[in-house]
């Protein structure tokens, strides 16, 4: 029995701390698994009793007979609890206890020390402040999570892993009142052990799994979860995520919840891109999205996603159009400038189920939609016969397909999703799970191209000066400004004029707002007393030659600390504060990935031949953005954060003419 | 028995073109009348028959003996049954019949017909393409929407009027599903009499309405609508709008399938917001928002709004929160910097009604959200009773209160429904409630400022030329660049040096892409060759002072065909363009206005002190948006657009260095 085995599926489970009080949720463990048809041996430990219902209790886990596979620890004295399970030899813990990382600095490291004793005793750990597994299609309910009072939850082809414990019953009850079900549904609590990578790793190999699905305030092991997801994509399961922390306030709320860095949002959105994992926007869209993905690859469109739409209420339809067009998606009907079928009460002149076997096999369209209005409140079986059998049911239709119920319909949900079909309750949610689909794709390549050498002159700490920087970038490739150090007594360089003076001092990093940079300086006549007035001490200055070009940009690079390396692009100047507009990818992005950077730049369309400008060289400046995002080659990844901060892109070729880097050691 | 009356509570009502045969859509309003308990009298109307189903039949709607208060149009000749009507005396009919201004410009032409002819005979016209009205508090369900096969829908306060019939089913079905009720439910139709206007008028004064749900594909009468909501707001009626269109698809769509213009979906956000109109993004908001402001006046904040916040789980509440803060919403907690109450389950050291109590009652926030988890699903009762009891039932809280629960837990929905707590299915639709209601502003007061006279030299059709645009800005009080007007043979003008030229030809929209501009002409000597080689046949030029300042702004006019005329400001140059950073409020707008409208532009940050740049004086750019808005004020307003592009803003003062406008008469 390997380690999914006994996480999932254990013939036997100690719960230690048993209640016999059927009111505690200490109680609930033993209840739940009897009454959802456990077929193992359960053991009951609590040194108090000798009874916990129906079942003999044990003193500790060490005097239970018989193997034990899966221990689900509710008591306050954890680690005694651990000590016991590692006698025993019991390979994983399921932790409900709290307390720990979820409980401030000293619970933090009453956690390492738990995690570092269980490395020791060879217990792997779910938890703490776990509330357990759920394993539906093997009736195993480990859980004190109170949605197991329900009467059989159906179980589905979707397993769920969420860092919100309460959030499974969530998933599960509103699935289970349209008949979707799940498989595997693990709280991981504060994962002190077992992630949720390896989860995903462990879900990607399992065959009753076709969809992974992820509740997230947080990425705590940005790795792992990318080689789980790599893992699922090769078994062909997609991994969607539902992740908090989109705004600043609810960044703030997932930190103090799940005591950990909550991570960039825009970064995350990155990563989960490079991945190959789905984000959804809306909570119910995790429920409803299962089928529209089991057995897909990602499509990787590179031009905007087209769906073709069939009706039976306009107003239905356009609820879910409406939305479509928000996210950038365009409408398609075969032979017809219309956007949408439309088969309005008593105007039908061709069956719903003809007109939807049409748009399945619309080779103009990439995914179809089909709305149904009231019948399928009042006739479900009826309502929603011509979709299953246009569908084609085992042999489904190669193309995506999604259907919104404009009404409360519940029974043609179910008999939607027991035909594997994806249906949705909300416009919104439908309208989310294509734009999820539409920006799906396939995971990149694992990077292993050769590292780059840190160059001999520059330091690996702090924050470096302009001219470092400078070097630095050079090294790597970016096209630097011609520039030259110049020194007192008479300022001498060799550089044609108009030039540029900036001081050189490492530590300002807004020189243009401190007063330390002289622009266009046209001659050696003006240049001395100029330099003579910066350098009031005499010091050094960066002399540079002034560059013109048709636009700025800013290329930057970061080392995030949950997602890793990520290289950016924006418009230069204030745009990309004022507006927000730029691009991250994780780094290195190669120059494909780049140019697909560039052109999301709203900004940028002062590059692209608007309203007749001449056009910019965005090739030279996708291979600038290539150069720096190198920097996450570097051996030991020294640099936190670099930017060059403007770069001027010509018509032909681009040059940077100002740098930042600071390093991550002080 | 007046109009609204005889449309709400019939006492008798024709059914013209009903069938006998029950699987027929015409069929339908009988057997609902009945189902639902209409106890007034039903009079079928059918040439070809003596009885339909129970009742006798007539031949004619003349033939009935006793009045009939109201008649549901049903066969293909409207014409002949509006006749009909119109003997009798029958003061509405609704038409469920097509084929008007739904089909085309014929069916334009015969709706204008029937139109004509019914005030002519006097008769009140709901649709034609309606699918009827159903009153619920009164028991009439006078309609062809197959909804009506549910039993006993229940009655509520809020009222909607569709411009899409199916919806109503939709919002029917989903509320009784949660014991969410309505009172009055009208579907439009095409709108050719009775319009969304005047229902809301209606509705304002229906003591058994309490608020009023709007569901819009478009606004067919901009002015009637908003006449509509200040009664409603008079009365104390929130008016609640889900509009579709929002995106360039949907607006195609909801064109497509009305025959009406769908207008800018800013604009009519401006429409909304001047009216007093709170509009929600998402379907079941429409449904769910109720209790939110039934009896509540719009809250008029001028600061970021703040939110109070109770759980019982972390990720659920966190779900709200995070849309929330994406809102611009904060959340406040009373003696503490926690964003949130977070009473977890085994953690609880205040009970939750403790907690709700303390913050309804907490000054520091300007509204509450209850989250609730599993117990919702398993013990309803004991679940919402803190809530209930904490709002104070009948004397409730005087802050908004919102519920959102985590599973699926309709018999909770319904006690809170019951109680008139507003409760929400999806985390989202609880968000989009709490920005709409924080969004939400009292209605304007009635524009009758003195009306503003034309220039007599001044031309009231075409297009301007830049000239005579800056003329007339100026004379509305807008601060135009010095400028001349200069011939040749010598181009001489009086202004000092450096100048702009340009052409002065109307038609050139975009001069400087054209090369109609020369800016920056230093001298006299410079002048004359340069004027000479843009007035290529010796016409006469435009001639203006050079001007500069801190940044560049765009101010605007529209007449927008659907909400009437519109002032707008934006970031000058390109980024209004290409990061839309524009803001539009109906014209004219006072200066109070215009500041508001100035600090929502992003790119105006750089004149608020952005990075320590000096600031811009805003008030005088606000100054110059009240004089252009007043082009609304112009007898027989004859501008279609007009717009400064650049204003130039300094420290002090402002200065507009172009003009366009056009005329809407050709």
């Amino acid at each position: 029995m390997n380690l999914a085995q006994a996480l999932f599926s254990p013939r036997s489970v100690a719960l230690v701390g048993a209640s016999g009080d059927a009111s505690k949720n200490t109680a609930r463990p033993q209840r739940y698994l009897q009454k959802h048809g456990y077929a193992g041996r359960i053991f009951p430990v609590n040194p108090g009793r000798s009874v916990v219902f129906d079942l003999p209790c044990f003193k500790s886990v060490q005097e239970i007979e018989g193997k034990v596979d899966h221990a689900f620890i509710m008591t306050e004295n954890v680690e005694g609890a651990l000590e016991d399970c590692g006698r025993k030899g019991v390979p994983v813990a399921s932790i409900f206890s709290d307390g720990f990382a979820d409980a401030g600095a000293e619970g933090m490291a009453r956690q390492a020390r738990l995690v570092a004793r269980a490395r020791e005793l060879g217990v792997r750990l779910l938890g703490p402040n776990s509330m357990g597994m759920i394993n539906l299609t093997g009736r195993v309910a480990l859980t004190v999570n109170a949605i197991l009072e329900m009467e059989s939850p159906p179980a589905g082809g979707a397993s769920i892993v969420s860092q919100s414990g309460t959030m499974l019953g969530t998933v599960l009850s509103r699935g289970a009142a349209r008949g979707v079900g799940f498989s595997k549904l693990v709280s991981v609590g504060n994962e002190a052990d077992i992630g949720v990578g390896e989860l995903v790793e462990f879900l990607a190999a399992d065959p009753e799994t076709r969809t992974i699905v992820l509740f997230l305030e947080t990425v705590r092991d940005a790795a792992r979860l990318a080689a789980g997801a790599r893992a699922a994509h090769a078994a062909g399961k997609p991994v969607v995520a539902y992740k908090l922390g989109r705004s600043a306030l609810g960044e703030r709320l997932a930190r103090s919840h799940t005591g950990a860095l909550a991570g960039e949002d825009a970064a995350l959105d990155a990563y989960f891109r490079d991945c190959g994992i789905l984000r959804v926007d809306m909570l119910e869209t995790l429920i409803e999205i299962g089928p529209l993905l089991a057995g897909r690859r990602p499509p990787n469109l590179t031009r905007a996603p087209r769906v073709a739409v069939v009706t039976t209420t306009g107003g239905g339809a356009a609820s879910v159009v409406d939305r479509l067009g928000m996210a950038g998606i365009e409408t398609a009907t075969p032979g017809s400038n219309s956007p949408i079928v439309d088969l309005t009460m008593g105007r039908k002149s061709a069956s719903y189920g003809a007109v939807l076997r049409e748009l399945l096999q619309f080779p103009g369209c990439d995914a179809v939609l089909a709305v149904v209005g009231s019948s399928a409140q009042f006739h479900p079986q009826h309502a929603v016969e011509p979709v299953i059998e246009a569908n084609g049911g085992a042999q489904r239709s190669a193309k995506p397909l999604a259907v919104f119920l404009t009404p409360q319909a519940d029974k043609s949900l179910a008999l939607l999703a027991e035909a594997g079909i994806a249906a949705f309750r909300t416009p919104e949610a439908c309208a989310d799970a294509f734009h999820a689909y539409f920006a799906w794709r396939t995971p990149s390549k694992s990077r292993n191209e050769s590292p780059v050498e840190w160059p001999k002159d520059i330091p690996r700490k702090g924050r470096l000066s302009e001219f470092e920087a400078m070097a630095l970038f050079a090294g790597l490739g970016v096209p630097i400004v011609d520039r030259a150090i110049a020194s007192a007594p008479d300022y001498a360089h060799a550089l044609p004029y108009p030039v540029a003076l900036k001081i050189l001092a490492a530590e300002v990093a807004h020189k243009s707002e401190a007063g330390g940079v002289i622009l266009g300086i046209a001659s050696r006549k003006d240049f001395e007393g100029k330099a003579k007035s910066l350098a009031k001490k005499g010091e050094p200055l960066l002399v540079q030659r002034m560059a013109s070009g048709l636009a700025e940009a800013i290329i930057g690079y970061r080392d995030d600390p949950v997602v890793g390396p990520l290289a950016m692009v924006g418009a230069g100047g204030i745009l990309a504060e004022l507006y927000n507009d730029v691009v991250l990818r994780l780094a290195p992005v190669d120059e494909a990935g780049a140019l697909e950077m560039i052109g999301q730049v709203k900004g940028f369309a002062v590059l692209r031949g608007y309203r007749g400008l001449p056009q910019g060289d965005v090739q030279s400046l996708a291979r600038a953005l290539v150069a720096l995002s190198r920097l996450a080659l570097c051996a030991g990844r020294p640099v936190r954060e670099a930017e060059a901060n403007p770069v001027i892109v010509k018509s032909d070729g681009v040059v940077a003419v100002d740098a930042l880097a600071v390093m991550k050691e002080a």
